[in-house]
């Protein structure tokens, strides 16, 4: 089940970083590395600071964009230090954890993305995530090591994972409750579906792509919480391309399949 | 309350893991460092790894002895990877964190105290301690990072005491999470909008009216549990309403309200 979490890393810059987070995943059992244009790597330094977790370093998937990093997710949850402009759904590291392992036990995929050493994530980044996550610490002194924090969100998903292994009524519970026609949607799905919806605005003349202001990320930020079953998502498609071709002023056919 | 928590080094090798401890401390809001006879102390590398918790490491009391580093403490926690030929009461991080907030709460000292970086705390050492405390590592890949292993210590205390204060662990909840545009939307106005919704999906062909099949309900539960804000309601019939004129060939005006 675990290895259906991935840690996501977000343009790291130290290598020594990319070796500490693979030993902390083993540490906690997880093994799925994936590198967004990482700076340096591979590396000997990250070798040195995996300790010996050389087999998560050599099967570390690296890529080039966060949405590469994201295909076949079905929650993305994205570590954040700061305040935004636009609020999001926010989850202490706890509850990131019981998140995670409810998706994995309802058959999908988990990314934990975290960001640059300095910079963390950036707004755009952000809002490909279904939650962020924020460790609490110090105002004062806030910016964990970015390895040090992929441990503690590591450490939580144990935690949670072995309460699962040791009460499998709750495990199957979960699993009954997800109807056939809920299986979620992937990471990669909802990024077309945004697109053809942005699309379908600028047609209908309600976004002007000039002046798009909050909008998209408003209407992001509303489907990326809903969790979009498959069936609802092929509903939501539908309706634009029906849109669209109303607008077109193409004549449009019923829909024959049964929805 | 806090600094009554004290982290205990013993024989540290690695500076650097001196400095990463340091800056994990002051991350979670632990100020109190003792080293145990460090083997490089004070060092440039401890001050490059704290990353700004300098303070700490200034504030750091170095002794020759386990004894010493105890004096005054009420509870003394000491980390443990290995199983003991002499059983002692283990306690997992969270319990190790419970444990020592009612300590300081009662106004007692408490010590959490780490062994060295290959071998841990001697058996001596460990019968100094009141608990062991053993993080719950994958059993074949169980020994953390020294640096790490005080940030997931320290991560549950400041868990536990931000409990205790009646704090969040999130970032207030209520500023960050639940901003100002996102009151909820009531049931009538949630009626309104799946009105409006069913006449525009009729009106692209997109539903007929005629064979309706299921296609609303599986949208009300869609939407219905989306929590949907007063706000991106607005966004939402804002849409409809141009998707109907659009369809009857009306021009679309620009939106000029700010969303």
């Amino acid at each position: 089940m675990l290895q259906n979490i991935r840690v996501v890393l977000v343009n790291t810059s130290h290598p020594g970083n990319i070796g500490g987070t693979a030993r902390a995943m083993k540490n906690m059992g997880l093994s799925r590395l994936v590198l967004v244009d990482p700076l340096d790597f591979p590396s000997s330094e990250a070798v040195a600071r995996a300790s010996g977790a050389t087999d998560v370093l050599e099967a570390a998937q690296v890529v080039n964009t966060l949405e590469e990093a994201l295909v076949g997710c079905t929650v993305v949850l994205g570590t954040s230090a700061r305040d935004r402009r636009i609020p999001w759904p926010l989850l202490d590291p706890r509850e990131c954890a019981t998140t995670s392992l409810e998706h994995v036990q309802a058959g999908g995929e988990v990314a934990l993305v975290f960001g640059r050493e300095y910079a963390g994530l950036t707004n755009e980044e952000l809002q490909r995530c279904h939650f962020h996550v924020h460790i609490p610490a110090n105002p004062e002194f806030s910016s964990l090591n970015l390895a040090t924090a992929v441990q503690v969100l590591a450490y939580e998903v144990r935690m949670a994972w072995l309460a699962a292994q040791g009460q499998p009524t709750k495990m199957s519970k979960v699993e009954a409750a997800v109807p056939l026609d809920a299986q979620p949607v992937t990471a990669d799905e909802l990024e077309l579906f945004y697109g053809h919806l942005e699309s379908t605005l600028v047609a209908i003349g309600f976004l002007d792509p000039q002046h798009p202001r909050h909008l998209m990320s408003r209407l992001r930020r509303l489907y990326g919480r809903a969790d979009v079953s498959k069936l609802e998502m092929n509903i939501l498609r539908g309706i634009l391309t029906e849109t669209q071709k109303a607008v077109r002023g193409e004549p449009h056919k019923r829909r024959e399949d049964d929805v």
